[in-house]
């Protein structure tokens, strides 16, 4: 009795559910990690320490929803893809959102000392306040099409930032430019879109059509040749359950792609099998990989991907 | 060039901006705690370290985010209340929710050892994978009077829970009984909704009417006087910033209200203002109280919080 | 059996809830009614017929939809208001929106005869497939003050338009002047901002602050005091049940305000008492006026409202 | 000036634009139908004059909104099917909807005299302020198949109702039992759900399995073999543009639903072709047809329907 007088409260709740039958993409992205890349001493243009942590924060937080199909990150952020019949909180925005961002933070912060302390040089410890903070939405996209299209994206973003970062990188730590020198030839070569999100001025969004000059100037003046660069850094890193690859005659992206459209299950019914599927991909070994996503030979090689179907586990040794 | 054929992805990502001139409360919960009291041995049926380390998670989260007025915990919930005319990521859901639960799971990790460890008895490290996250949302409340009997139902239900919990655990601890035996014990005793939510069976949803019986159970079995209880447990905890109280004869709290509510000023009019008020809410000191929030006691002596115009500062000694 | 397989299809619904305690405000607009004007041959600036329909058919559905408090009219558009406590339809938005709008619409078609023919000089009947038809939203309102300032821009927003029509169509019918010249007469005047829906170049909207240009203009050329013109055209169509008007002394906005923005009924519980309250407004006179409802006077003398509780009914002679 | 400080509340309006590359479905029906069939005499159980009324509004609705690809109606419901690459309005679902619900309503009021007039017994002019208005709803589905499925849904729904109907008044007409008694007599033979909008208790949902049932009662009581009932009754009227069938050897359904699901082309660059195709269609004849859309076939011999691109236009006789 007591708490029903001001228990209609709840019905300002309002519903988020996402639209069935479209895959779902959470992105966290680092809040303010500008000034946190500067108070603990991230290396430029890519801090190796700090890409490792973000990988194994992405892991525990695939590990911990096996919902999760995929995950691809660049720099302070990571999209993390639940396949299009996952039923998770009822699909609902804020309990995904929230969940894989809480996760990955707890993750992050609580691993931090594994990455960044020990080294050879110093211990880097964090110290409160300035904590790393993530921030995340949800977007849902219907089609196979769509959702690489979204992963095309980030990964052509990745290339693009990297390349400018590791361009104004080498004028100012070989070069001798200052910042505003480095900026300013650069500046001339790229079209200038900002990106809202991003470390510093170094990953300025940058139309590839003058990745040209940037090789050149990489080459010409500090004999850096960009393909020899690391995968990581070039590529990003894409994170996914491995099983025994499909020779990808037998299986074409399109046909998954199309098998996964077509699916025609009521997203009710499929409950038990998603349950099911769920404990067999908990079995699955996680693995990060710095590889080509755009192609179709990424996705023909893993149906399971976009099938929803756990693949065959590689044989034990 | 590179990026424009996939950037039309972005045109998938639906806006979720909460209805301006509206109070936002973002509320989190612990997810999954009832196996993590388990595995780190919170006491029951309240564990003072785990509670004192929501309030300091709680503070931080409302140092880093101004724009937060109060904010009220019990066992493993927060809830997070934003003034009505808050600005802040332009209102939008998946932005301040994020954020509120990547904060919140920052601290609450990264201050864990200062409040399990180094105790007399045992040091108890957070151990992967089994580490704290929290899910979140958010709810929009147009009127005052809708925001305080949001509050005024979630410090009920600590009382209820509360009671409930020190009467089971009692007859656990201290009577013998076993877990089922006390809950058959109390079950006679209360309607029996559960809430979704909580520790264990601990915290079982229960009506007011029965309080009578646990109240007498409790001191006629264990000569425990629950009013003597501590008030961080019966009350729940209330963080705020601190100011000069108010002569409750010169300002009530209908006053404020009335104030709060009438507000005419256009929401982007505001931004300035909004932005002003930041920083001198900055300068408060952040206070955590175990007190009556039902009561228009609490909000008459305390105008600044429904008004959102910073008060007097305390004078310093 | 058959059919459940493919049911499924109704968990593609979304919610659509509008937030509880908040005014909701439908408004419909006339649909390429330029040309509907052309073709039907309205009269400039107004066409006493077609806002005696607009009137008419608001009439109607406010008599269909007793929750509707007021409506307010200008050229071929009409908002109503429901009151915050409104349950119709548990507030689903297309549920009001689209009843209102096919009300509005039934009314418009089949009461166009009553007005468009029967004249002097034409009848001007219907011809498919120009038929009118109008398309419509809902806005919540959380404060009083809120709504209040909403219903005023549209009263500011007939005003600056009948001033700017009135004076165009002056130039153009009696001061010989064709429409580029009127409207590059009149540019210089106002500050350009344009009205996306309305009646052709005729209704641009336009800054207050050169009003006196075109009283000026009006008066000087053409003899006409703008002030004399008919108030239908100036302030618009108010729509309203009719109870005894209170002494302002008694009751002011303000109060009335407050009353309405302190209603701490949970809106669940005030089912019984809304369908009550609306028989009692059943059986009150709707009556359409022109007049101020910026000021306070309107609002003071007509308690019931906001209150949204009916008033006394006038006594019969 | 004026205006502007009024002019925050548009801030309040909280966008409604649907998921994009889904395809929209818009339900409309009729409000009350139960009472105005009685009214206005409909007969039972169809009304041909009513249904061919609904169809003619529908194809006037088609006509005025080019981006609709197919309707399907049954009963006082209709369906509005628009393609998931279309951007009318901006894909905002309360200008959807209103548009839809406010021009079939148009028509309906406008076209009722055509249809319940000049017959041969009597005249049945509408009368205020009992007119027929209908609500209505947009709902995405991202996949063909999801589309095909709600189609299917509604088809199913139709032959359910018809055949209950056609049986209820067979023995209520023919046999002499009231309405309770012929309730009764098939209730036992059903499984009793109900549809929650529909004329009177004629159109129970019933489930498909006792289907058996009825046609046998038609047949040994009243020799009446369902089969030769109309086909508009029993299949419903699919309304679409009427280009050259395709050979089903070359155009397979599921390649079309492939097409369509692989639309790589982005919403936004589509603009212009949509522009052009809008067209196109324009040219095409509407026909209303009543056949059965659950079979591939209907898709097969009717690309374009999925595809979105116009179809071959029939060579002139």
């Amino acid at each position: 009795m007591a708490n029903s007088k001001y228990e209609y409260v709840r019905l300002f709740e309002q519903p988020d559910q996402l639209l069935p039958n479209t895959w779902i993409v959470v992105r966290i992205d680092g809040r303010g990690f500008t000034k946190l890349c500067a108070k603990y001493g991230f290396e430029k243009p890519n801090d190796k320490r700090a890409i490792d942590l973000m990988n194994a924060a992405a892991k525990a937080v695939m590990t911990d929803l096996p919902d999760i199909i995929l995950a691809y990150g660049v720099s302070d952020e990571y999209s993390f893809v639940f396949h299009k019949t996952c039923q998770l909180f009822e699909r609902r925005a804020s309990k995904l959102v929230s969940t894989v961002v809480s996760t990955f933070t707890a993750f992050y912060v609580h691993l931090w000392p594994t990455f960044f302390t020990g080294g050879l040089v110093d211990d880097v410890p964090l110290i409160a306040p300035l904590l790393p903070t993530f921030d995340g939405r949800a977007v849902c996209y219907p089609s196979v099409q769509n959702l690489r299209d979204y992963l095309n994206w980030r990964q052509v973003d990745c290339h693009i930032n990297n390349l400018y970062n590791t361009t104004f990188w080498a004028l100012v730590q070989k070069g001798g430019l200052d910042s505003v020198e480095a900026t300013e030839l650069l500046k001339v070569r790229r079209s200038g879109l900002g990106t809202p999100h991003h470390y510093q001025q170094l990953t300025m969004f940058e139309q590839g059509t003058f990745s040209a000059d940037k090789n050149e100037i990489l080459f010409s003046r500090f004999q850096i040749n960009y393909n020899n660069e690391p995968e990581m850094y070039k590529k990003g890193s894409v994170v996914f359950r491995d099983y025994e690859l499909v020779n990808p005659v037998n299986s074409t992206a399109a046909q998954a792609a199309e098998a996964a459209d077509s699916v025609t299950e009521p997203p009710t019914l499929s409950k038990s099998r998603a349950e099911n599927d769920k404990k067999r991909r908990a079995k699955a070994r996680i693995t990060i990989e710095h590889i080509d996503i755009i192609k179709d030979d990424f996705w023909d090689r893993r149906p399971w991907l976009l099938t929803g179907q756990p693949g065959t586990l590689p044989k034990q040794l």
